[in-house]
């Protein structure tokens, strides 16, 4: 079983978030269930998908290309300890064109990198690119170790290879990874006392916000955008996520939102009928005959997901090329299909916005497995246990609770690791982290768009005068951090706005301070 | 050169300060200087140390003998890998005679164990003990790994047999073990909400400072006494330690810092006329001949040392059997001799208080190699690089310049092991840490007699409201933390109360938070 769902991980990784439907044990069962662990991903690209690669030509188009540098910087694969293990090359970009130098302090914006291909994040990041002429600042974007070009051991091949290679893949090696770089750069550059704010979204975000509270003394702030910090046991609610999602459609029509809700139970029926595999495979146009129902209720799943986080006001592509609002469209595409219409054919034109807006795409392919083994599904299985659940009474989703013990038989028998479930929140706070971030730290931005399903396990509320969220009602997965439109909404200008003003606050404070100590 | 310095090295690990002399060029040389590394060392006693152990049935009889049980947790040899390594049993010390319950929010007293067995630092803590009653507190004492009986590996001479096995001897690592054995206690418990109060002596005073700043969520705060955070490249001066040690002694008295200022050249001098070193070794009553004028050097420098770190108001047995303000004493005999005493003669009557107060050893062994490898040379050969400087125009010492490049080929030679002598402030604060406790950081007691040498690279200052500096002009190294005697003077009592008296603040205000957030 645990081998089947491995397998069956590996073939969708490319997607974001891991889900499988239950083959119901009587024909007619209402009480879906879904059997596969829900391992949270963040929205990410992947340079090999296939699926991504049909659309990387217009990305080019699209988004702002920013200048920068590339260059390496050379890192001990476990800065814990003293073991002999081979120093890694971790990419970053770095543009001093616009920093005012050592002698005026000028900052430094650091952006740490998520899980992914760090150009992909430098380019989906243009607040930070935006807003540094006025600031004087230098940006830098150091790569996360184990992704993009910043691998171990000389490759991605020999980096995945297994546990052992793997091993050092971890946030704490991350966090000590910018930590090294910033403090060697500004060594080198004469710029220690230039402050440096850090910036991220998503898990990225999460890096930002843990840096500033475990390195206090190399970032002054921190602007952690989209960032699910309470998304582990015992803090935030599981279902949190799923709701959202589900929110989001309901918000826009209630018809929607009951018609994805009926399709879960539609599609296993019809794939247990005679030949009801072949009718799915065709009327979802895919490219190869579909095995299981599970595997098409996961792609739909991750659609929904994604379109929830990336529900942004304008047309984008940040993961797929998209209308503005898409999740609206994909609402009026399965609400306005013709009176007869079925609920999987509704359902596949909904989905049908996210996966093929362009209309370029011929054919699904949902066993895509030419991406191998990636890092989050690895960061999942060790140190990123963040449970995840869904229930059909608060979501358009069917049950699923978070099954630990399950996630833990996936991991041994994919990587032969045991996830560590409760070290994260040992090592940055658990159930009272807001305590400890009320009464210790200082200086962090959390901001949120509460469409995006992330937002349930982010810091929505101020903590204290320098801890404070900065929420948007319209806004989704940190739209703060993208690069600024002509079609931006004013909520969206006003958050930047608040953010750029407290991190001149930041700068000023710590200006002051410096000048009072001299 | 480093073979024969490594070699030493070994020979006199059962000291405190690596202090060697070089022979000088020629016969007559006034400038003098020190060949060999000064890697600090804080006071620790080895149980299989032969000197130690002379006197090891006084110690049972002297020191306290507090009740507790004695547990082991199994810890993780690399938390911040996913390495299959071993699991290790980490001894602690625990009891809860004294404790409120999680009821009643009753508060855990953690001590940070050093470099060395736990149950000499908890005979040797006997204020944590004293003040458990009234606080309603838990006593727990984790021992720090590599040291007493948590071996990983299973035994020390597996632990200690070479790079690969002590590479797991570090800081981050020791503190993550606490992080996770309290955490798992306080679970256990059901004591969650339970306040945790950290206290630490010298290396274990660094500990709890670094804990409380890393794992503010742990720990709601921090008694480091004699916690020398600041003695790390580029923050506190080098010399300071040898200039202390040195004022400790010309404030008793001036000619008897002068005569131990004149000793080291008479010294070489002595050893280098025909017979010198057969002499020496009968004027110092050495068990074996002295091979070189080095090594004797260095066993007074050791004394000279730690005399001025333990130089305590009431007769004591920290390191040696010692009575009460030994330095005072040790400056009688040096200053006392009959007239015609030579400057050597005076200085063995002088380190004879140290070295055999009791009067029951017949020689000196310089040559004790029964320790093996210590933990602290591997810590100062990779994390725990604390420059160390003597100054003659400052101090009672010959020169001795900190020589970073002499340290990394001793350390290459004796471990195969690069020293990384930035990680520590780029880890922890360096340069700037002031104004991170300030702007960061609260509850933290920085607690100092200011005759303890270790005060040099302490926090002396009041920081902030919250994060105060207790000195005492007449303190020694952390004798705050020793059990009270009859013979504590006024200002030892009043430094005691005032730990006292904060630490009950921080409480309250914890129970206050906690009471308005339920």
């Amino acid at each position: 079983m645990v081998q089947k769902m491995a397998k069956q991980a590996i073939a969708v990784l490319s997607f974001s978030i891991a889900l499988f439907i239950l083959a119901p044990q009587s024909s007619c069962s209402q009480s879906l269930s879904v059997s596969f662990r829900r391992a949270p991903r963040f929205p990410s690209r992947s340079s090999t998908s296939k699926l991504h690669n049909l659309f990387d030509s217009q990305l080019t188009k699209q988004v702002p290309r920013y200048q920068y540098e590339t260059r390496y910087f050379k890192q001990r694969l476990d800065h814990f300890s003293f073991s002999n293990l081979p120093k890694f090359n971790q990419r970053y970009l770095i543009s001093s064109e616009h920093w005012a130098g050592p002698d005026r302090l000028g900052p430094i914006f650091v952006y740490c990198g998520n899980e992914g291909d760090i150009e992909w994040f430098a380019a989906n990041t243009g607040f930070m690119w935006e807003i540094t002429p006025s600031f004087g600042a230098m940006v830098v974007f150091p790569e996360h170790r184990y992704y993009g070009k910043s691998m171990p051991f000389g490759s991605k091949e020999r980096a995945y290879k297994d546990a052992t290679t793997l091993s050092y893949l971890t946030t704490e090696q991350a966090l000590a990874d910018y930590a090294e770089l910033i403090t060697s750069l500004k060594r080198n550059l004469s710029a220690e006392a230039c402050p440096v704010v850090l910036f991220g979204g998503s898990y990225g975000g999460m890096l930002a916000a843990w840096m500033r509270l475990k390195y206090p003394h190399i970032a002054i702030g921190a602007l952690a955008s989209s960032a699910p910090i309470l998304q582990f046991p015992e803090i935030a609610q599981p279902d949190s996520f799923y709701n959202i999602v589900s929110n989001d459609f309901k918000r826009e029509s209630t018809s929607c939102f009951n018609t994805i809700k009926a399709s879960w139970n539609a599609l296993t029926t019809e794939g247990q009928k005679k030949n009801g595999l072949s009718r799915l495979t065709r009327l979802f146009r895919l490219c190869g005959e579909l095995k299981d129902t599970e595997d098409l209720a996961y792609w739909l799943d991750s659609a929904f997901c994604n379109l929830a986080m990336v529900n942004y006001p304008y047309p984008s592509n940040f993961l797929m090329p998209l209308p503005g609002y898409p999740l609206r469209e994909v609402c009026r595409k399965i609400d306005g299909s013709p009176d007869g219409t079925s609920i999987l054919e509704r359902v596949f034109e909904g989905v049908s916005v996210y996966y093929n807006y362009t209309g370029e795409v011929n054919c699904f392919d949902l066993y895509d497995d030419s991406q191998g083994v990636d890092g989050w599904d690895w960061q999942s299985c060790t140190e990123m246990v963040m449970p995840m659940s869904s229930n059909p009474k608060t979501s358009m989703f069917p049950r699923y609770d978070f099954d630990l013990s399950a996630d833990k038989e996936y991991c041994r028998t994919e990587y032969k690791v045991n996830p560590r479930p409760e070290w994260i929140t040992t090592e940055f706070g658990g159930k009272d982290i807001i305590t400890t971030l009320k009464t210790f730290g200082s200086n962090i931005i959390f901001s949120n768009g509460l469409l995006d399903p992330w937002s349930g396990g982010s810091v929505t509320q101020n903590v204290s005068d320098s801890i404070v969220a900065l929420n948007t009602q319209e806004g989704a997965h940190h739209i703060d951090l993208r690069s600024a439109t002509r079609q931006d909404p004013d909520w969206l200008i006003k958050q930047r706005a608040a953010e750029i003003k407290l991190i001149k606050k930041w700068l000023r404070q710590y200006h002051r301070a410096k000048g009072a100590a001299n």
